[in-house]
């Protein structure tokens, strides 16, 4: 007998390394895509939908429903962050793709969610790839959304180590940090991939040069629309490779044993200079005061990956012809 | 030639480790004690000055002067957090002891301090055992504080690790975090000794039994006091040991090599769930956008101690008779 593939929902805001963590989903067996939901983030959301829509005409998977997500963050009087200077003005590495012919679904995100979520009690993931609006939104909506949802892993935060916004806090949940405390303390089997684990899976100069020279479908698109990627991580970080943060992501959701987890209670630092920082309450000590973190659900939070395995995953799937 | 000692003023909450931190000092040739300033924490400010007496006068040590420090958090409204479920509710482990005999002196312990650095220009290592409020004032009342005294060693932070008041935040900082905020980006030489170091400092069962085992005065002494503060740790860590966080910070003023240090900004939360945290920006992300952490001065955090040095130091010098 075969295992069923796992059905997952991509909530993105494409982005390089969300197209990368799309393609990689249509080309991994263990998983079956029944959706996409859009978010702003790399860029905003109307052209998060656009690049979703385009990204499954390019891999020949119109097929698969976009359900666009939130535009503004779920306080909605936060100005949003929009990465545009990490993933180009398109956020697809400024190749000038023409205009998707496709549309979104009627459903917003939110709907979309909670009635996958209905539908298919405890067999749906959401692989949340950016700011997490759409996830807390469907919490609202519905109070057997957190049961009903399979699991929730989430590419974000900076557990014990700098952000990548600012020192303390990591794009997606600073682009909506009261969203992410909704998520994180909703009681939903939540699994956390956050920057100290995503900066450990390097795509190197090379692997992008062995990536050029593929036919692959995929890493032909791939190869064009990285190289802004890769100026933006000479120019922040000195280096000459890129981080493969929603692969990963991605890959925790197909196979959870590329990675390591804690258990323990995350609280979201909603204002101040620490605004989107992330704090896991490990539990090793009995505080005698009730704080903010006392009597929470506790989620999982990734804290190693095998990051070579994970590479040679990422390139043997998007190689594929 | 022989080298003159360090001048050292001990800002103080005594406090079972303090007094081990104090009685230590008097105990090290290398640094010369000139004078306690007190301050809320483990005790309120009152009872702080009358134990930093007590201690001078069981040490035999009247000589040396004890400035009363602030009875207030720097921004006045706060209320005080104070450890008495820690320390006693005398702060030095429920023993009744008589008053002391001596008095505080009478200017303040931020004139005290402002003074000292003065006088001694680049001399002057203040070691903070409590919350930050003195320090804050010293620096508020001369603008060349940050550049006359010689360093400032802080226990205090909880470098990516739990707090241990709650999981953010670590008790000296959380107990005045806009003092804290101002040490921290004032200028000074600061190196900050938070309890991601000194939780690998432990003093065992076995340990106090050595010590009760001493003839020397200040090991009897402690061996009583040292009860309470074995019983807390017991409810809250689970372990039959103690932390010491105290003479650890000392011991770094001491003799710096015991401990290794990085360089980065540190900035702390003053308000929301995680009030009190320690934020360290380890300068490894060149960031495009300013932030908090942006064109403020370093410090030293320390990140590796030699554990079984410290405990061999401590045990050493207090068994000394």
């Amino acid at each position: 007998m075969e295992t069923e593939p796992k059905k997952i929902i991509i909530d993105t805001d494409p982005g390089i390394d969300d197209a990368m963590a799309i393609f990689m989903a249509l080309r991994s067996p263990e998983v079956e895509v029944i959706g996409l939901t859009t978010i702003y983030g790399n860029v905003y959301t109307t052209l998060a939908t656009r690049n979703a829509l385009h990204l499954l005409e390019v891999a020949g998977r119109t097929d698969i429903p976009v359900a666009e997500g939130s535009h503004v963050t779920i306080t909605k009087g936060a100005k949003l962050r929009i990465a545009d200077f990490v993933h180009g003005a398109d956020g697809l590495g400024n190749q000038n793709f023409p205009p998707p012919e496709g549309k979104p679904i009627e459903e917003s995100a939110a709907d979309f969610l909670v009635q996958q979520a209905k539908i298919n009690p405890g067999k749906v993931t959401v692989v949340a790839l950016g700011p997490l609006t759409n996830i807390a939104l469907a919490i609202q909506l519905d109070p057997d959304f957190s049961k009903n949802i399979g699991q929730i892993v989430i590419l974000g935060g900076a557990f014990a180590v700098n952000g990548n916004v600012n020192p303390a806090a990591e794009a997606n949940i600073f682009g909506d940090p009261d969203a992410a405390d909704i998520v994180f303390t909703s009681g939903a089997d939540v699994l956390a991939v956050g920057i100290n684990v995503t900066h450990q899976v390097v795509l190197t100069a090379a692997d992008r040069e062995k990536l050029a020279s593929s036919n692959g479908k995929f890493a032909q698109y791939l190869t064009k629309i990285l190289e802004v990627y890769f100026s933006y991580h000479e120019e922040a970080y000195n280096t000459k490779g890129v981080y493969l943060h929603d692969p990963t992501a991605l890959l925790a959701a197909v196979n959870p044993l590329l990675l390591t987890y804690v258990e323990g209670v995350v609280r979201v630092q909603t204002s101040g200079i620490t605004r989107g920082l992330t704090l896991l309450y490990n539990k090793q000590k009995r505080f005698g005061e009730v704080n903010e973190w006392s009597d929470k659900p506790t989620v999982k939070v990734a804290v190693t990956v095998d990051a070579p395995a994970v590479v040679k995953l990422v390139m043997d799937r998007l190689m594929d012809s």
